[in-house]
């Protein structure tokens, strides 16, 4: 039967259940929320705002609220397998958020995750004092706004994959993250794939696709 | 020193050098293919026409040119570390030569490649019936031009990363590659990375970064 | 004359007037439905918030409201003909909106209309769970955001014509709507014709174009 | 099993195989028509040069060239069902390669069809002396290029479904097909369904599967 | 020296001070209007809110208000000399605002002007019903929205300059107006200029310097 | 009946037919214009090269072609009632063929024209030293590629209607006339229509519609 | 060591550290402003609202605000060294807030400034007026919005470098500013340089790196 | 009189004139040398084909051409005054056409000119060794394409002007050099100018507008 598609199912042990929260009212989101810890898995609510994250730790007081990342985080059932080590990289302060959003998500997913934030090309001796940084990861996130070179720089000091998240940081000619999304796309250095801008999940789950591979039985 | 940028070299070993031809001479092609092998580095050049080929050919006469996929290997030192299992995956017969970019440049760099081609979403149940070739990948690469879709499918039937390449297959508000590459930048599956538009070789480098993690020493 | 120009207006019978509230006050809305119901026929209002209702509710009791869909119905005069079966499916949860305005809109029209949401390609097999829905439809109305690969998919399972309905739903590259256009425009199934982004009531006009065909005297 | 997708093919008797010939050789085209017509199926070749209408009559002297619509067919197998009326309207002579592509794939369908051309809303007059051709119609397929506007005014005197096809032919801010395609998604008239540009081949698909509706058993 | 750039400066006597509202705090308009007033000047002011009027007002009890078009006119001085007849036609409701914004300043600037509204070519017969206004008009404005049709059927009715204003009206794939103006652009009726997207201001001045040139000594 | 549509036609007396060549084969246009001389009508062919010509004036030897213009003339019936004066100008050399194109069509249209050729804003004494010609024009067309500042200029010095012709003139950041659009589109100066990229002849048309009034009995 | 990066450090001494507030908080900036002081350090914020400023100046009484800037300078430590004279000019009212941020930068980074508003081109002979200013220049920074032409005719007319700075007023096809950015790019008139839209900073920064070479000892 | 425009004619002298050929026949360009030349003037030919120098060094034996930047020099008159140190770096081989037409341009125009070729950033090493290099400029040109990163970074290092040529390379989403200037224009890094895609001729002109500055008597 069909149920076949669904035989990686043991390898996502541990994988939270995720509610996308941008456009649900607080009420459905705690319906969700409730129904999901039912099954004993925990569960990541995204783009979640402060007073979302009230209503659900009313229900479940331990709640775990980021305001930075917008995420909150129930743990319920098994831990993830261990997977890999992850290094989220961001170019400036306002690409926090989303630089938050996957190192969260990348988190609650079984990884190891450090950060290395406002390493902005402009400065480009800040970049070259992290390799170690650099090295230790199996997988690193580079989020950035405006020019969003930060990608190309950092795939050409490294071997490892690269996922570059675009952001909608800046104004004018950025076109709402359309210029970072082009100089992503573009990048003269190998080894980039590239989510939707502002899109600090996808990165991580893509980053989590990767560093399970690590752990999987060839 | 600087040069402990490269620490990651032994890594490397076996990766072959690239030429890109497109806006290069034939004259300046054949010189870097002369140039690198001399290094006793494998050369791969992509995006070769013929001409070109005969060029190289004459030089080194055990080059390997495919007529598809526009590539020329040279191969010469020792082969690269056997890595992980790619699968590349196409919607329309005119996405072959990205395909077969990717596929080549997948094989040149020391994975198995297996090729899936013809299964856009029209018609699903031509994808249904290729369960098992998805189980096999470690990463999954999709081609598709037009409408793109097929990415946000597969990804939907497998955990693995799937690396999608718009083509600029099509005509009309196709625009060149853009619907596709919108399409796969939004797909609601997680766990894709988009490349450029008709990228195959940049898909095959990044599925080459993901399965040289597997090989690597924790 | 060119009142012939009206020579179908018998089919028309029960065609509800319609009301596009959009960009009108409060009160040009009620003045509107009060004049078209003075006619005896009955009035859809589409895109009316709920403070637009409570106006036309305090005139006309009987005004049928749906939060959802934000449209309000006034029945009078006799029933429109029994014409087709519309299917609407959507992806998405935060595609209900605009899937409901279809809905709504086509049960006005006099169409029997059925609804299958929530059925993204992400995850196939609840599409295919659906076979006999489809099987059901005389024609099928498609509405899906973000990447908007629905409409393919369907297409490819359903011989019937399929009406997709772009909506605005998503963020960064969707770009309001532009990315799952284009999708649907260039759509490797045929069978499809594609409306305007969110225009879930041009959706069911068209689909009842359609069904009213198959009651038409030949 | 899965074969159940196909249930519908009993209506589809007759229906044509297709074959897109852009981007593919012409050695291909002969092959692909070869092997489809040995299944006893008419075959529809769309895009098609007069060099491979040549080599196509070489093997089956009996092919049916159009050299405005670039489509050749070779006649195979049982005629399809007789279906409805459909009536071809376009703008400017520019835009009658498109035209006659949906026509001939009309026809081909098993459609009674009848051709409108050159009637610009420019000159309104010769639209409005064709009201008997539009109430002939089942389904009315609008073909126009530049602003586009003619899908608008056909589908304000017509209550059957329109069809409508965006042509690229123009110069400057029509930016190939750009501005009719969004002058027909934005049409204020209801009951019109938008193909690709230039698609003149999807906009007949469309209007077979609707035709195809009025036939079927209820 | 210089000044014979302003030789014109007789003809344009009576031609009003205009004052553009938006981007300007209501202490800058009343203080605008002031300064203008004195010279003796009537003034016409554009985009102004009613909070604007009152300030005005308050100043200069004459001041005339429009709502629907936003537009303040103080008369001083001498009447502009008579012009000619300037037609206003809109395609529907929500053009209204643009469209009065344009007949209110034609009348300031001395046209005589009528206004025909609602007749979109969706239901081409209103629009036929008012050839006789047409007949009048030396130059018609015509203000749409959407997909921005009626400038080209008018224009197909009409010898006389045609002035084509887009509106923003619209939603999805209108893009703020840009459907309607690349409409309007491409018209395959010839006598038609554009103006900028909701400048029914800039139309009636340029219907002004047309107009103005029928009472020019020769 | 309808033909009251066309009870301006005397005011056409004169006014040329007109074939666009663009997109017709050289039999079509010969074809064309042998039936439209027949009609004693002046006939006038825009966009024809030097082979178009030639088979032209193998059936008519007076025909008058213009190598930078790409027009034919070929002169019958009555000529034109005079009208008015119309300048153009330009900005650069590149925009040469469309200011011939519109200066030719006014010139068949029964205007006075003059040239003011290569007075681009860079240089603004070039165009100051012109005054005399801009107070002698009834209309100013004035075409200009790159930047299209040119119009913002010109209506900035002149009272009378200022028609504005981008050109796809220039490279990169041109987007083949888009900037020059949108410059003209936006222009702080009032009094100024704008045609279509590199239509010199739709600039003509409308200047002609303009000329016109001022010779109508009122 | 890389520190060697930083050996024009001298040449900057006075440069003022730059806090750019959009999306930061209020409570952010203050206690950035507070370190950034404590190295006695002039302290230049940008896109500073008053709010931000009342909270700035609790901390340090001796900070001033510009309203129409947007900018808070606190002085601290040695003035910069005298560097060049910069004109900024700007061509509409709306577009001052823009023209003061870049006039307060290039104060602040040690600049002599001259300003020369509201001389659009509409009405050259404004500009004409000033050609003693534009001498007097080393540098002209030109603010434009809507259609941007004037960096084209001052550009024309000086043989400095111009620094354009398009700005996001206007409405309709001025689209937030691309309008004005096109036309500065493909500018005719030679020595001008483009920096982001609204980008009034960044065009004194640019101008500031020019005139400390003129002090730069060779 | 006007004639005051032109007073820093002096300071220009030795400054060439200057053709752009890119639109101009090969008889045209070879006749506006010869003019130029008769005023004993330097002459610069920019986008010059092989066939055009040819026919210009026919008439001036002593033209000088470079293949690579398709510029043509005549040198004539009294050589320009030393100006300063212009360094033009660039990201890949392809960009070199563009690279060396900005080369070429800054030394005819009378700089030290300096070329620093193939430094992309995705090996930044390479860049970090020419830290010397980028020290000697006074300003700096970088020319790059698909990204367009380098501008960033090199800004980032070095105090001086930079101005940013984004060029045509690339495939797929760099849309013809759109994205490196959006790179350029959101470069994170100040003292940046951008010129239009490709306009390698423009970068010179200004850097030799700014270099022009150190030599004039204060
Ligand atoms: N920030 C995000 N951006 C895009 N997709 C997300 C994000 N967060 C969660 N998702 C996706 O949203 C899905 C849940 O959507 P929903 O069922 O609408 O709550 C998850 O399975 C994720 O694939
Ligand atoms: N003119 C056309 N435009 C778009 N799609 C077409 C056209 N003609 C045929 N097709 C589609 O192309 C399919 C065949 O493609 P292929 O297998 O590549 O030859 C058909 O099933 C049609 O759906
Ligand atoms: N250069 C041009 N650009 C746009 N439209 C043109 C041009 N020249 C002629 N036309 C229009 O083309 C019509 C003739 O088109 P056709 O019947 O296809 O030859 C004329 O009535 C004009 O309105
Ligand atoms: N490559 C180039 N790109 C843009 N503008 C150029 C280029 N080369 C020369 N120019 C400009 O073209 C002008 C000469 O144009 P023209 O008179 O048409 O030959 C020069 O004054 C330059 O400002
Ligand atoms: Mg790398
Ligand atoms: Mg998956
Ligand atoms: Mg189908
Ligand atoms: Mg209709
Ligand atoms: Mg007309
Ligand atoms: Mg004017
Ligand atoms: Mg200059
Ligand atoms: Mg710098």
């Amino acid at each position: 039967g069909f149920a076949k598609v669904d035989h990686h199912r043991a390898l996502r042990k541990g994988f939270p259940e995720v509610v996308f929260c941008q456009g649900k009212t607080t009420g459905q989101v705690v319906e969700i929320v409730r129904r999901l810890c039912g099954n004993n898995r925990t569960v990541l609510a995204t783009r979640a705002g402060r007073e979302v994250y009230e209503a659900v730790r009313a229900v479940f007081p331990d709640a775990v609220y980021s305001e930075l990342a917008r995420t909150i985080v129930v743990y319920r059932g098994e831990r993830p397998q261990p997977k890999g080590n992850v290094l989220v990289m961001s170019a400036g302060t306002a690409d926090l958020p989303v630089a938050e959003e996957a190192a969260v998500t990348a988190e609650v997913m079984g990884n190891h995750v450090r950060r290395c934030y406002d390493v902005g090309v402009a400065g480009i001796h800040r970049l070259l004092d992290k390799l170690d940084l650099i090295r230790w990861a199996h997988v690193i996130i580079v989020v950035a706004g405006m020019e969003g070179a930060l990608a190309s720089v950092v795939a050409g000091l490294a071997e490892q994959p690269v996922i570059a998240v675009p952001t909608s940081i800046g104004y004018g000619a950025s076109f709402h993250g359309l210029a970072a999304l082009l100089t992503m796309l573009n990048s003269c250095a190998s080894g980039i794939g590239v989510v939707n801008i502002d899109n600090g999940f996808g990165a991580a789950a893509l980053a989590t696709a990767i560093t399970r591979l690590m752990a999987r039985p060839e």
